[in-house]
């Protein structure tokens, strides 16, 4: 599948039309003055196409959910956005009427600057919770990234630095392909890494089926395919649901969760329906960026020394999958032993024990392998140990990356799961310093 | 309520009849022969009444269960007991047919020694996940506890000792009490400090009322009360939702949790009915040995720097106030903020939105106080901060406990959770030495 698709640089200016801009305004309010924003990382990131786009959200179905996520579900329903504001430093959630009024506010700004209309501009925010946003200098910043926006590679970078929060490093890609003849392109840029098990969906309300949910993870997708917006929606859910709803790093779903595409057509393919070929190809190229980001998430989770992707077969039905693998997913105990490069299976079997999915202990399979390889060294057959040795077992799983094999052999639903290890720094780093109110951060 | 109960030395052989052992017999094979056992802790106890007693007990709801706790559910139903066999070292679960062949030699070996019948025999393991028993050190080791079986405080502490693993001290208590004009007596001993979130019932199934669950943790109740099986096992199972269903350290439910309760009737009360003024004081009694004893495996948990009893109020049902009760107690965000003393409602308000309870950011209330104090220091209130300062705040969780205060305000339900924080210890210690396949354990 990948080879359909060839990685180009540039992330959200990839496609064309689109620009983007990183600013640091002090969100955090660090500075006391002059030269206080020396070696302080940008916080404020500007995403603008020329032209009006298609856009297609996903949103925390956390029931305490941040002003920008509110306002951007209410935009959705024009389906029409033409430009992004993100900061970070500040959540803006927990912030009640006050909130609402400054993620306005924002939109309003830019739409002044950019001469367009707020109600095209979407904003989303991460950082402190329950803290009122330094509205002055988000202003400020907004002014400033308006002039600084561009189509170079390092404006791009500008963009996915200032959405960083607790990230070591910006999430960026880019890739090319083609699409009813045409060459299209989709570029993404994405921050997160703690705070992270995203349940998100279309309207910010959760659906019956939707699993146990549970990161502040922001995205932003553009493209410029030509796509209807029911239809960039429809592949959307899709990619979502294969990618950063499989995640966690610690279980925990934040209040800011978004996702955001935005498709400006300016590529001129002809616009295609969900039962078309071209929608096949649409879904797999915005499947493929939207998992790539979403492990990159993973990778650069607080704290994260191993990257392990839980694989669960046969269980009766997706529900039972899904719960098994979160189960294992969070489980301080596998965790902890995944950091120690211990191949606990005991744990792992016990998490599957105690989840929502039916398991018979007698039918449990249990194995690793190295990433994307077929051949697993199981270390559990139908609930009993194999002969594979204590050595054998610890090399298979000492790797930065392995993959881990449940068959429940009760039916043929599956599931995956991207999951992390849990560390000492993990803890170190979220304990926060109690001298430091920004600890009330989300 | 504790005034009605006097506290007693002696734990399980407080009450009348009642003897208690316990040895190392090397279960975990560390030893390699002379001397093996210098330092080590013993590892094997044994629990014996004069008389065959009736029996109550609660079993993990987990569906990878150990053959002790299988064995255990099956003499359930003839409601009799007159000794337990406990070790130490080895879980003996997902050891298959031979697991449950040496469940039943341990029961088989002290009905021998004792001359009683096996089928009064009960039998609880805790240790190594997948591991065979070693049954000859076993068998050795229950000849050796029936011949030092006492009635002495010693007894007492070296069973309570035996039943250890990573506990950092023994686990124990006795009251003493009135019921129907006759002195009776309630001791127990339990241990567990990971793998800590109690789910359990009767029959080791899931109720289907029963809450999202995840411990091994082992408990063993003597009484001299005389009390008729079905009534014992109706004030156990409301005992154990009070209390060991209430604890959680690190959210993993175990393959081996179990309560037994043997009440011989030496005491030679009259016997009650549950509609009875009788049953109340009995009830209340043993619901207060459970949660003395659930407490002290939270104190005494993996790492565990704090313990914090969260009270959720104003929910819409009772399964609503365990759930918000459960995401804050789990979440791993929330936890480490309480082992930093940080006092994080970002945190605490971010699990209870996406915890499965309904409930409406604008009416959350979240406030501290110190253990059993009703001045609570709110810090939101309606989903607002109040006008409680950052240092305030601090101040309030800063002792070793504190308590945690959430009102919904949705509704009357309400529930308790005791919860501890997730510290770098607990990593360490649980991320295991890989060259030690002990760490197979559970």
């Amino acid at each position: 599948m990948k080879k359909l698709f060839k990685k180009i640089p540039g992330s959200i200016i990839a496609p064309i039309g689109f620009m983007a801009g990183g600013v640091f305004c002090d969100i955090k309010k660090l500075g006391t003055g002059k030269g206080s924003n020396k070696g302080q990382k940008r916080d404020l990131a500007l995403i603008v196409s020329e032209a009006p786009a298609a856009v297609a959200g996903m949103f925390t179905t956390n029931q305490v959910c941040a002003a920008p996520v509110k306002l951007c579900v209410e935009q959705m329903k024009r389906g029409v956005a033409q430009a992004v504001v993100v900061n970070s430093g500040n959540a803006n959630a927990c912030t009640g009427k006050q909130g609402m009024r400054d993620a306005k506010a924002m939109t309003e700004t830019v739409a002044r600057e950019l001469g367009i209309s707020a109600e095209k501009v979407f904003v989303g925010s991460t950082g402190r919770i329950g803290v009122t946003m330094p509205m002055a200098n988000v202003k400020r910043g907004i002014v400033e990234a308006t002039k600084l926006l561009g189509i170079k590679i390092e404006n791009a970078d500008a963009a996915a630095e200032a959405i960083m929060t607790s990230d070591t490093r910006p999430k960026q890609i880019a890739i090319e392909f083609k699409l009813g003849g045409k060459t299209v392109r989709i570029g993404g840029i994405c921050k997160g890494a703690g705070m992270i098990q995203p349940g998100m969906s279309a309207t910010g309300k959760r659906p019956a089926a939707l699993p146990q949910l549970h990161a502040t993870m922001l995205c932003f997708i553009t493209t410029d395919a030509a796509v209807e917006q029911k239809v960039l929606q429809a592949a959307l859910n899709e990619a979502i649901a294969h990618s950063f709803n499989r995640i966690t790093v610690d279980g925990d779903m934040s209040t800011n969760d978004t996702v955001l595409v935005l498709a400006n057509g300016l590529a001129e393919n002809k616009k295609f329906t969900v039962r078309s070929s071209e929608f096949k190809v649409f879904q797999s190229a915005l499947k493929y960026v939207c998992l790539e980001l979403a492990k990159k998430i993973v990778r650069d989770g607080e704290g994260v020394h191993r990257v392990v992707t839980i694989r669960v077969n046969g269980a009766k039905t997706i529900q039972d999958a899904d719960a098994a693998a979160r189960a294992v997913a969070n489980s301080a105990l596998v965790k902890t032993s995944w950091h120690g490069g211990d191949p606990n299976w005991g744990r792992i079997i016990d998490a599957i024990g105690y989840s929502r999915a039916t398991v018979v202990e007698e039918k449990i399979d249990i194995g690793y392998s190295a990433p994307g390889l077929k051949k697993i060294l199981w270390s559990l057959k139908r609930g009993q140990p194999t002969k594979a040795t204590f050595k054998e077992l610890c090399t298979a799983v000492a790797p930065k990356e392995f993959e881990l094999h449940i068959n429940l052999h009760l039916g043929k639903a599956d599931a995956v799961m991207y999951a992390a290890d849990l560390t000492e720094e993990y803890v170190d780093f979220n304990k926060g310093d109690v001298g430091d109110p920004s600890s009330l951060g989300g």
